[in-house]
């Protein structure tokens, strides 16, 4: 159970930010339902819900490449979190290590951290 | 006219995590409409959609506490953007610099920067 109430949206998702809790990095935005959370909490790994394949999972269950929990915030009017966290690996399944590597010019800013071949 | 294609949800709202381009620090999470973010991409300064107003605002528009852009990004499936901004005050409307100032127990973590009696 969570202090803070949370204010869900009408599919039941809020939006969870991760940021690696020691570079600062934004890693990747997903969503969370409350189950997803609660796994998140008892585990202290991320775990997020995926709203195309419509199920909770396990970030890096697949890649190996998970987000320890450092501490889990909330905003100001409890609709989204920020996940902070320790990543293994790197958070995108593209391979770099954030997955907010490109400008929206299309220029690539971020850092290559593994090849997806070798992962998935 | 953005070169990556952006993926805007159903209702044609996309989210966007404002991020402090110097400190690295997680500010807030709001939405953008494609006329609120050419809004941004024109000024220089962040510009959002509320939902429950209905409306394009400035961010900073009543406060002074604007975003001036340093870079936008655009993560890996085109659906969640990353604005890295010089923040003017303080992001929250509460008084602290970020939204995210309380973790999920509702411990207070953020550093207050304003008294929001003095600005609204």
């Amino acid at each position: 159970m969570t202090d803070v109430t949370l204010a869900f949206d009408d599919n039941e998702y809020i939006p969870a930010v991760a940021q690696d809790a020691e570079s600062g990095e934004v890693l990747m935005l997903a969503y969370v339902t409350e189950a997803a959370l609660e796994k998140t909490r008892e585990t202290g790994y991320a775990h997020y819900y995926s709203r195309s394949r419509d199920e909770l999972w396990k970030k890096g269950g697949t890649s190996g490449h998970t987000q320890e929990i450092e501490e889990i915030r909330v905003d100001c009017d409890g609709d989204a979190l920020l996940y902070r966290i320790d990543q293994s690996g790197g958070a995108c399944h593209t391979g770099y290590e954030s997955c907010f590597h490109r400008t929206l010019d299309g220029e690539e800013v971020g850092e290559k951290v593994f090849e997806p071949d070798d992962v998935y």
